[in-house]
């Protein structure tokens, strides 16, 4: 079967794409989008990996809703809207169940979020799969890493590790005691949930906020850095998820709460008065308070606290 | 060397961002762009592959122009003026030798062209780079590939068959008698020059444009196919360079002019007379005309000529 990058990308992902803002969609050699004045274009860019970020005998429909969801997951630390998205897949070849699946689950995002697909590549090559998202946001009202103050209480939204729990599942073919919790961690990981309500409530509130995709620890030592301020993190105060706790010791919690990466929960700082009146749309945590130092220092029953483990980075591994 | 994904984009590609559009640049989750309400918003993405679509020892600086030209070849197509790209490298190691030549001939095109870089992603996998750029052009003057009409003249700029001369000679490592051709035509495959004066000049005087990626049969084809026409191509007016003609018999150059892609050279179509008065920066040529038909039928001295290859399609291959 042959089958032309011009007809993968007819067949599966043309025809999406509707509203009054995509002037020229997918097709031509570049899409064109209208703009309005109020509003400042948001833009995030994630590139997602097999063998990296999914693993080799990953779900089709999983990959193609997490390559969309990581980028959403940016749009709502900005408290954007998201509009749109550009998609570059490197395929090995065109096996028509593996796009059949993918686009399956790409849409599944897509239309929850009201993304419209305006345009792409199709090349051959490893599994590679890039996605530029774009959105808008009022003027001056973006969610930025370096508005953190001395004194703003520092919030978490869900629970936290349960993603980094679901993929160690995976990973090692582990299965707990229940079923439930393992399908719970396991969705957390494969099926992370873009907290775009939540960012755009937090744009009259939070001073600073990001999410949460290379572990905790190492997003609040960004977010510090960006703001120039230092944290204080309660560990016993990082919100955890029953599965989580029904399934790992107090230790290993600590670890996949603190260090594990890929939950794309919202972290935000803020007057902890501010926070009350929130209607988040998810649970909302403080688990601790922005300092004039550097750094963040973890404690644990009022005594300093070393975690483990840090964070992920691509290449320091 | 532990060079984290965080030091990369700060080290190699952050603090290149100038300029009153973009508000918020590289570091954050996102970038943030001011908009302006008499502008349309142009986007293009395109993915290049070690293997596919650039040679496993090319030079770094190669690659990174590469990278960004063949992007800025298709808002050329478009008659958009480019103004920011975002980056996605996806890297086996963190080689500072290959980064530094990345980023030298990536931003020597960007200088060139005024765009400036917004964001992206770093992540660990194999040599794939996916560069979206934007850009804008006025309201209702983007060109497409669907508006040719019967009668209209078929243009291109420049020559064509170069680049794919220039990589054959690449892979075999052939050197023609004189080394002069030899470079000419290697640096036409390599270092693509986008036409984006053209672009902007044929604005109001094009019917259809695209550039020329893979082939002009092939890309021939997917201009009448979307503007619903047919094309009579005389092969013999199709402008080929000096350098070419000096290194292949007649066979070779048809086969490399007509079939050869990656010249991004602009395709386009407009009345005749309409072409005289244009400033276009690049040589054009009057190659064919529009017909009320399906399809691209060759001639070749007045009588009907069948090609003997068939342009690029990652996937049929």
């Amino acid at each position: 079967m042959s089958l032309g990058e011009f007809d993968i990308i007819a067949k599966y992902f043309a025809g999406h794409a509707h509203g009054d803002e995509v002037l020229l969609g997918v097709g031509d050699d570049a899409a064109v989008l209208g703009v309005r004045a109020d509003r400042r274009l948001v833009l995030a860019m994630d590139t997602i990996v097999e063998g990296v970020h999914f693993l080799p005998d990953a779900d089709a429909a999983d990959v193609g809703y997490r390559a969309l969801a990581v980028n959403l997951s940016d749009l709502a630390a900005m408290g954007a809207v998201p509009s749109w998205m550009s998609l570059s897949l490197s395929l090995p070849r065109a096996d028509e169940r593996w796009l059949n699946g993918f686009a399956a689950g790409l849409f599944e995002v897509a239309g929850r979020y009201d993304v419209q697909l305006i345009g792409g590549d199709t090349v051959k090559g490893p599994l590679v799969i890039t996605i530029q998202v774009g959105g808008w946001v009022e003027p001056d009202r973006w969610l930025t890493r370096s508005g953190a103050r001395e004194g703003d209480a520092i919030f978490v939204s869900g629970t936290l590790g349960d993603a980094a729990a679901g993929l160690a599942l995976l990973t090692v073919g582990q299965r707990p005691m229940q079923e439930a919790p393992f399908e719970f961690l396991r969705n957390r990981f494969l099926r992370p949930e873009p907290r775009i309500a939540l960012g755009r409530a937090l744009r009259s509130v939070a001073t600073a906020a990001m999410d949460i995709s290379d572990g905790l620890l190492t997003d609040l030592g960004k977010l510090c850095e960006a703001s120039r301020c230092g944290a204080v993190l309660e560990v016993e105060a990082v919100p955890t998820s029953q599965p989580l706790q029904a399934t790992f010791d107090v230790d290993r919690r600590l670890q996949y709460s603190l260090c594990g990466g890929d939950d794309y929960e919202l972290l935000f700082t803020a007057p902890a008065s501010a926070i009350s009146a929130l209607k988040a749309g998810a649970a909302l945590t403080k688990i601790g308070v922005i300092t004039s130092g550097r750094g963040v220092e973890c404690r644990r029953s009022g005594q300093p606290f070393t975690p483990r483990q840090a964070g992920y980075d691509h290449f320091a591994h």
